[in-house]
């Protein structure tokens, strides 16, 4: 089989990292050379330009300073490790690639799509996975996940996040269906999992809808 | 008279960054209102881009990966300084912009100017300052000049700069014609004063070159 570039795609709280951790739990057991890599980041000249624009002193940021960001981040990760690791005979495991951009910055926060495609043009030559698991759930679904994990990390009796939660239920649900749309426009690529339920039967829809690459147990 | 947007271009070591301090003082003397501001960088998230794409830990850095973020950077400093000082009446007196991204990443680098262009466009809608003052010397000049500042600034007996400043000569006559070529593409926009002489000879050039729009003494 040919070096594959597999991206994992959905909400936070989606499931989508710990299901590409199984994938590669798959590959190593099967010596099947593969990398795991995500974005945003995943080179280190990536990383720093992550880290400059996920830093909150800058309050919101215009959405087309963010689009050339995010570009030249996933540009050097494509030159740097993907492409490489590729070439070299290494199926590619990435968590989020250019459909999540589309997502959030298009669908989610209103950025022109026509606009993200020309900067995707310039960086990356419109460069897209062979294949995408795209992660489905409610955003609701998503949101009470994504909460059990904060609860967990941080003091729940911290307060004033109930108005941000309704803005936000609206703003996934916009992203939701944009991972949706692109999930109907490219039915070849993109390959929708549930994942609203128990884990065990998104993992059985997975090994369903990847059975074609998956090494035999 | 409406506020105009001033930029000052050419080789480092062209003495723009000193003329345009005494422009500022002319303005400052006749209570002109006016900002200074300057490239890369001239906003705090644009010097936070500014200093991740010139931290020497990435090397050659690709031409497209340093153009989004050249872009990104000018962005939001047009967005955050240049364009609110011009709309709150100030003139806008600005070291480098557009064009030396152009005459640099375009003519000495070698990126394709049709690309520079289409970031460009996106970026900013191809934003042009009202008037701009090419700084005009040989390179062989400008070098001598750099190096004085450098024998100043650092050891001169730290070796290995003699190959590089021969590949940079070159680089350096691509850049000088790239300005040049800009200059005679727009001679409504961009006055070219030949800075190589006495520093006297230049400001009396400078002065004839900006006599529409700086205040009599």
């Amino acid at each position: 089989m040919r070096p594959l570039f597999i991206t994992f795609e959905g909400l936070d709280g989606s499931g989508k990292s710990t299901h590409l951790r199984a994938v590669a739990a798959h590959f190593d057991a099967a010596d099947v050379p593969h990398i795991v890599t995500k974005e945003p980041g995943g080179a280190p000249l990536s990383d720093a330009i992550r880290s400059v624009f996920l830093d909150p002193r800058w309050g919101d940021m215009d959405g087309i300073v963010e689009l050339l960001m995010v570009f030249a981040s996933r540009r050097q990760h494509l030159l740097e490790v993907i492409e490489p690791a590729l070439a070299s005979g290494h199926h590619v495991l990435c968590d989020r690639f250019t459909d999540s951009t589309i997502a959030y910055q298009g669908f989610g926060s209103g950025v022109a799509l026509d606009v993200i495609d020309a900067v995707d043009e310039l960086a990356t030559s419109r460069r897209r996975p062979d294949i995408t698991v795209l992660f489905d759930l409610l955003p609701e679904e998503a949101r009470s996940r994504g909460q059990s994990a904060k609860r967990r990390a941080a003091d729940p009796a911290a307060g004033g996040a109930d108005r941000l939660d309704l803005q936000s239920l609206e703003f996934y649900d916009r992203v939701r269906r944009g991972f949706l749309q692109l999930a109907d426009d490219e039915p070849g690529r993109i390959r929708t999992v549930y994942s609203g339920g128990p884990r065990e039967r998104t993992t059985r829809e997975l090994e369903r809808a990847l059975a074609d690459i998956l090494p035999a147990r």
